[in-house]
């Protein structure tokens, strides 16, 4: 049974007829609503509808919950599964689940599909996250639930009880909240390097020798601001975890809270290290690119032409020859090595180490 | 208990007897197969090993489970492990588990460890899928045979009920079906492309000035057919979206399906994406291995050379210079974006995004 | 309820009363131990403890759970969660949740939380591995348990019944061991083939003709030994299999056990081929930062100026255009086909695949 005729209610009854379920559709105004629906699912008053279904998703806004209080009689031991989702993280006080087996407690309230679009849920699940979230505090309806999002094509995943329905809810609400703070942090510092960069390299030497070097800003310029971007980043990654060590020594106890902005620090050490790497890794890919640049092979000629000129042989600078050498082989080393702490991180392969195996990698 | 003395009847008994289980092997004829099966396993009549058995893996062919029939009286309230495969996608009308149950209402039929190679079984799950998918109607059944398959070394995975039977027994039979057309699409591209520009750059200048370049075939003409391949397969990414809303926009519904060729399009966007990846990631590397080539060296010693005997500058052609300059960084950035596109579309990636976070990389 | 005050008692009671949990903490000494606990729990008897809590989690060495035999009486029913490690792997013959199952017969033991380290327990689990590995002879302690762990922010995983206990103990004490035999053989082989190009490359030329070529060392001399450790190893991979297969053949049955060594080295190839990859990736950072090092402008610049002082045209040898035009695609190629092998050995991947699938890419 589905209550409502919104966009996720009809997505919804449109999944539901194509795996091969019975639909009952719930609505106040059915003959005005039933040309939304799909043919093979029934609609009719919203009474009667939950009389014909066991499991019963109430997709209509939190706001309205109180509006199917004239179907309590009807409702008595049917599963409730709440779908809706809210417009701001934790909006209410208790989550919209725990609100409707509130009001109905005499129903079985299952918390689940919010995660999913109505798009998703229109075509079947084809790409990105196939998840479907569910909780609930009764095993038996958690678990029909479950089967019923399998037979969908989704994975039902068991998020345990109802007091997780507010952090399910939050889910959809949330837009990489985690990487908000290293983003702005590796734009800023690489706005500040930029900027000492160029002048140094183009606009000191323009004003000093009216040299004109500007066409150095896309590819050098940028390539000598990643690596200072990289190594602060990657500076800011091991440095909280000494701080936290000082703290501790300091107050002379491991239970004592962190400070919040140590604590929030601590928590972003994983975004900010794979920026890290991915300024790194830009680094290699721009510095792999210099010699294929038209100015490289003009500078090249005009040197070997001008040697040539004055037939003057060239003078084989061994310091500087073993700088590059020195330069790019621990370079690439560095690269190396990073790439493993960047593989680590992955979710699959991080949930088959141990943390003996994960902190001796980091 | 299992019954048969195939291959896989075979491996099973083996693992069995490996992860510490007493196994009773039911043959038809068992002093002659006895010597097949490991000592540690008891091989006897049919009706002996059911009767010994509480869990019984019927690894026999389909064709042959009306043979079983004459045991349905000793076979009352066993649990039945059907591990059995088909030939053909969708052979048959109902799925082997749902036959076998049908055949022994008074079993309980349990669908399990068909998608494992009789190899692994033999030998262990070492790399490679670890999973076995098990569905059963009996909520109990599947919870004793999902822990068999634990202390046999295999991860079990709940597939949900006896429906989920025949997408089960489909899964081995599929050979990355999705990447079919995709990877087709893809060669055919580079055929059309490559051929272009054999011509354009090996077979044209042959017969206007007698040119030998066809040493230009295994880089330079392959580097310039891929980044052609790959933008074309980039934008069969997107087109399909923007057909869909104009489909939408036309008919004046959401809820009416695309067009079959359109629906198979917008499943496949996924893999077509990752090759065009693959083939931008192909071309940045070719150009990387441009300056490398002996063919690049030998035109540039020859220009300085030439420009040193007639004593002529370098002339440095600003915009040549930063015609360059700008190819090369907007090709690294796009590499980039495209790189974060398809980090994401690594499954244990996107399990961990919500649809909003999935949509705002896309 | 805890008992015990030790440093992973106190990280789980300060993250049990941080996730909503009343907890009570069962101490020999509770007024001195008070201190030591957030203020949140309540730190009294063991006896007391026990009796007002229904699941208990067991924060003693094994070595002291003989002293818990004066509550017997009031541990009955109750749920005993432990959460112990040993020190060394299958220290002992029985794990230690069967052991404490041993000692109070009349408890459900749930083995559990052991796979998570104290500092994770205290700051939640933030980055890494965010699984708790539970088993047990009794489903709904199982449950409540899974639900706690939900609950503290960890994704338990249910790892079947309590013969998985020892498998679950020996997890923390894991350190990459798949990885130490073939990273020793690729550090051997390295070294081999490492001191055959430096004596070839490097001392032979000295001796011979007293030219300092040590500036290679760094990169060249790397560079050209990277490739034979990538190709040794990588027929390291595919030899097994055959062996096997010679084994199978004379022995004349697939079921008669490897011997100890190949069976081992069976077990290896998923590491040994993904240090092959790494090696052949390194190989091709080296090979394309060739160019941009100062010896090779030096090199470049001198023949050019050369033949232009000799007044000499360039010779352009076809043979040594085409073979290194051939060399790098040909390499490429290799690479690009390798990566795939590598990505699909990527847990998430792995799992998305059939075994037909991923021995069609093998």
């Amino acid at each position: 049974g589905v209550l409502g005729s919104g966009d996720f209610a009809r997505s919804l009854a449109v999944r539901l007829v194509c795996s091969g379920f019975r639909v009952v559709v719930g609505s106040r105004n059915p003959k005005r609503k039933a040309s939304l629906f799909p043919a093979a699912a029934e609609v009719t008053f919203q009474a009667e509808a939950v009389k014909k279904a066991d499991v019963i998703f109430v997709a209509i806004f939190r706001e309205h919950y109180s509006t199917l209080c004239d179907l309590a009689d009807v409702l008595v031991g049917k599963i409730l599964v709440d779908v809706s989702n809210n417009t701001e993280i934790n909006h209410h006080k208790e989550s919209n689940a725990e609100y409707l087996a509130s009001l109905f407690p005499a129903c079985t309230v299952v918390k689940g599909f919010n995660v999913v679009s109505a798009w998703t849920l229109q075509s079947g699940a084809r790409d990105g996250n196939k998840q479907v979230l569910i909780c609930s505090n009764n095993q038996e309806a958690k678990r029909i639930v479950a089967e019923i999002a399998q037979i969908m094509g989704f994975t039902p995943v068991d998020m345990g009880c109802m007091s997780s329905a507010c952090e399910i809810e939050n889910i959809p609400l949330r837009l990489l909240p985690a990487w908000k703070i290293p983003i702005f942090l590796a734009l800023g510092l690489f706005l500040c390097f930029f900027t000492y960069n160029l002048i140094r390299q183009v606009i000191h030497p323009y004003i000093r020798e009216q040299k004109n070097k500007l066409y150095k800003i896309p590819i050098e310029v940028v390539n000598t601001t990643l690596p200072c971007v990289s190594y602060v980043m990657l500076s800011l990654v091991y440095l909280p975890g000494v701080l936290a060590a000082c703290s501790q020594l300091y107050y002379g106890t491991k239970y004592r809270r962190f400070p919040d902005w140590l604590d929030q620090w601590l928590q972003h050490r994983k975004q900010i290290g794979l920026l890290s790497f991915f300024c790194a890794a830009l680094h290699a890919v721009y510095s792999l690119c210099l010699p294929m640049r038209r100015s490289h092979r003009y500078l090249l000629i005009e040197t070997a032409v001008k040697q040539a000129v004055e037939k003057k042989m060239t003078i084989w600078v061994e310091e500087e020859v073993w700088r590059m050498e020195i330069y790019i082989s621990v370079g690439i080393i560095a690269l190396g090595l990073l790439s493993l702490l960047a593989i680590t991180s992955l979710p699959s392969i991080a949930n088959s180490l141990n943390w003996r195996e994960f902190s001796f990698i980091q």
